[in-house]
């Protein structure tokens, strides 16, 4: 394949492709500013292979990571809200020849001992000498990316760019696009999930609105003012907009994707009620983004479900007696591998992902819990997502997370910690009559632990580690 | 990949996929309709490798091949348009297991001696018994299509899955596309124009409205009463259509593709005039259909240019000096070759065209003549197209075709077969003051022949062998 900056510039030049505050670049002004970056670079270190880059959701940070395509080098993308001693962990094992860095994060790379220089801090570039990648291979590395590691060491998976093509179709496949589209992109540059918007802009020619932070007052006026038709969220990013009366305002929103974690049904009812466009998707870094979704109309009906396989996708369980077991996905999005440890794969190709999950009768799946989160209670197995799947549909509670503690007698026994409207008290009669048509007794909490809040990372993701550290407001024996 | 025809079935079951006549089919409909087919097909025979059929544009035709995905057969789609040994001959060289008619081309395979099924003549199949084919390999062979064959005996295209994909993605990354759009089907099954929506509504979703035959005003009512948002035409329909008040009042198409041959002054003037977003197109049945595509905001710009590669695509011009040279296309749109002959390709995987053509410096592909139209005149190389690009710019001059003639001096020379607006009588001194400046004295026509029509087949595109034998209404010598 052609290099895409240059190909995209040459498809539609004059068509805008970044909106950074108040500046714009077309795609002609991206392939040239992207070009020039590229032959600073290129004269700070003539044989790079592999760059790794910290900065934040920035122009600048955005064509540094266009103009390493036209280096062919594989970059590492560091989460920039890392510790110094993970990032530095990060580049030890990722072996990079060279750290780009945005300047508010010189503290970030203190440790590293890996040469760095200051992203613009370069001379102006002689571009007469320079040369750009005219062709890709789709088994080429683009990217690395870290997982977050809750567990043990984190795990630098490759993106190939057959793996981010892939995902670029796989979406559009599902739900279309127009030339004129244009993306909110307000999540990390860092994380697969803002990434993957660069790419699609590469490969749809559609406008990106890069905002820095997320702002919900700026992002409903944007979404209002300038006709966004894309955006993708987190939960806890929708569940701030939705309190935006520009953002409900804006009418041209054909498509707000939500990753991360899932749809409470107290969010997914103001959704509803907003008459937003609400699109929930499974991605994993290892596959590239999103590979499955559920769309709008069937939110409804399949509540809880993460949805259906895109196109080029293929997802299975492992077999198991009960239909529920591991969950294989298959297909080019998916990682070639991580740089540090081996992908857990079937005989023919499926990659364990070590969520657990089912299929309905019509395809859709649904997620119930992490491999290593199963809690074994008197030698039955019980999914944490389960349990708060049943939970999340009783009226008072807002959010709840479930794990198991140790216990002399069972091994181990289910226990709640739960935030509550108001943070009201507990109805534990009202909760059991809700949950038991769910929830055999074994599955149902042993105690409840009323929290104020659940502790989330940036992404809002889940911490499960660190609820242990909480406050408990009350506790609920059952 | 999962077998397409249930895998959209199972993204979106109630989607209408099909609308022929007064009759619908949504997705899960077609999916049965396809299975019940396909099971039947298999109680013919149950061991099928490859099968040929021949058809009109009728749903009947359409779900026998989606049917035939079931069966993972390579489907040999023939061109109901040939004669009876035209078809034995294509049955010859690529030697199907069996033969599908509908029965109005019972005729057409009359010569025909493998084993013949008419379309429909068979037993309500045991649906218990027959299991659909679940994966389909990007490698296999899907269809194979004869191409025209102006030349010597035809030859026989393989298209696999793959191929059919790769057309389908470049083309909705060029184009967009919405799951709601509606694609209006005029242009022959048989042909790959035609073939590929069926692909494109599989893999998008979209809706297609078949119809068995172009009657402009069925297509005019339809386009205005249905809000069609996508139609596929050669010239010589779109020229017709212009006529229909209900075509040109109809405000939701987005795109008008156009194929087969390029689009006259005097056509790309008028729809212009008229707002029709036209996309003029360049494919080959060995790209599996479009891999250029001229937008409609460049076509002025770049008038009598095909456009630019799409995304997945690579376009090269052999090297010569003058620029002009063979055009060499590469990508996964790529047949992996012809039944019956070796593909030329060049040692790095380009198909070698025949066409012959330049690129500008903005990449946009300007063909001037197939390899073998080249008229040789006084040892100098004149490519057709060049003249006929340059006569139709005169006023006066509605279609024009350019072919060599024998000549004892020159070896060859130019000749022109003209029509005029309302086949007024040409004005020599007019003609030469417009395609002086574009044309070197050689390559200008040495004898115009004024004629009603030119020469073409039921896919617009000009028949050269034909024109000697047309009737001539004057001959002027310059």
């Amino acid at each position: 394949m052609e290099n895409w900056v240059l190909k995209r510039s040459r498809i539609s030049p004059d068509q805008v492709g970044l909106v950074y505050g108040h500046q714009t670049w077309t795609f002609k002004e991206i392939a040239e500013a992207s070009l020039r970056m590229a032959a600073a670079i290129y004269d700070v270190s003539p044989k790079l292979k592999r760059v790794a880059v910290i900065g934040g959701n920035t122009a600048d940070f955005y064509l540094l990571l266009l103009s390493l395509q036209h280096l062919a080098v594989e970059v590492v993308v560091l989460n920039s809200r890392l510790s110094l001693n993970e990032i530095e962990q990060q580049v030890t094992i990722s072996e990079p020849d060279l750290v780009i860095y945005e300047s508010p994060y010189e503290q970030k790379v203190a440790a590293v001992r890996t040469p760095k220089v200051v992203l613009g801090n370069w001379q102006e570039p002689d571009l007469t000498d320079f040369a750009p990648v005219g062709q890709i291979e789709s088994w080429q590395v683009a990217t690395i990316m870290f997982t977050s590691g809750t567990t043990g060491t984190p795990k630098g998976v490759k993106q190939t760019f057959g793996n981010h093509l892939a995902s670029a179709i796989g979406s559009v496949l599902n739900l279309g696009m127009l030339p004129s589209d244009k993306w909110l992109l307000a999540v990390p540059l860092y994380h697969i999930s803002g990434y993957s918007m660069l790419i699609k802009s590469l490969l749809y020619g559609n406008t990106v609105y890069l905002v820095e932070k997320f702002d919900p007052r700026l992002i409903g006026e944007l979404a209002a003012s300038v006709n966004i038709t894309h955006i993708s969220l987190v939960p806890t990013m929708l569940a701030a907009l939705l309190k935006e009366p520009d953002f409900l305002k804006g009418e041209s929103l054909r498509c707000l994707l939500l990753g991360g974690a899932p749809l409470s049904a107290s969010l997914l009812a103001q959704s509803e009620e907003a008459n937003l466009p609400v699109i929930q998707s499974f991605g994993m870094t290892e596959t590239a983004s999103q590979v499955l979704a559920l769309n709008s109309r069937d939110a409804k009906r399949k509540r809880g479900s993460s949805g259906q396989p895109l196109l080029p996708v293929e997802v299975r369980i492992e077999e198991t007696e009960s239909g529920i077991g591991e969950i294989l996905i298959k297909g080019p999005n998916l990682s070639p591998g991580y740089l540090n440890a081996e992908m857990a794969k079937t005989r023919d190709g499926f990659f364990k992902t070590g969520d657990i999950g089912y299929l309905d009768d019509e395809g859709f799946l649904y997620v119930v819990g992490r491999g290593k989160e199963l809690i074994i209670s008197g030698g039955e197995n019980i999914y944490p997502l389960m349990v708060e799947n049943a939970l999340t549909l009783v009226e008072s509670i807002k959010e709840v997370a479930v794990v198991g503690e140790e216990d002399d007698y069972w091994g181990e026994k289910v226990v709640a910690y739960v935030v509550t409207s108001d943070n009201q008290p507990l109805n534990l009669t009202a909760i059991s009559a809700q949950i038991e048509a769910d929830l055999g007794t074994f599955k149902q909490p042993k105690i409840y632990y009323q929290v104020v809040e659940l502790p989330r990372n940036s992404l809002g993701k889940l911490q499960k580690k660190r609820l242990a550290q909480l406050d408990i407001i009350a506790t609920y024996y059952h």
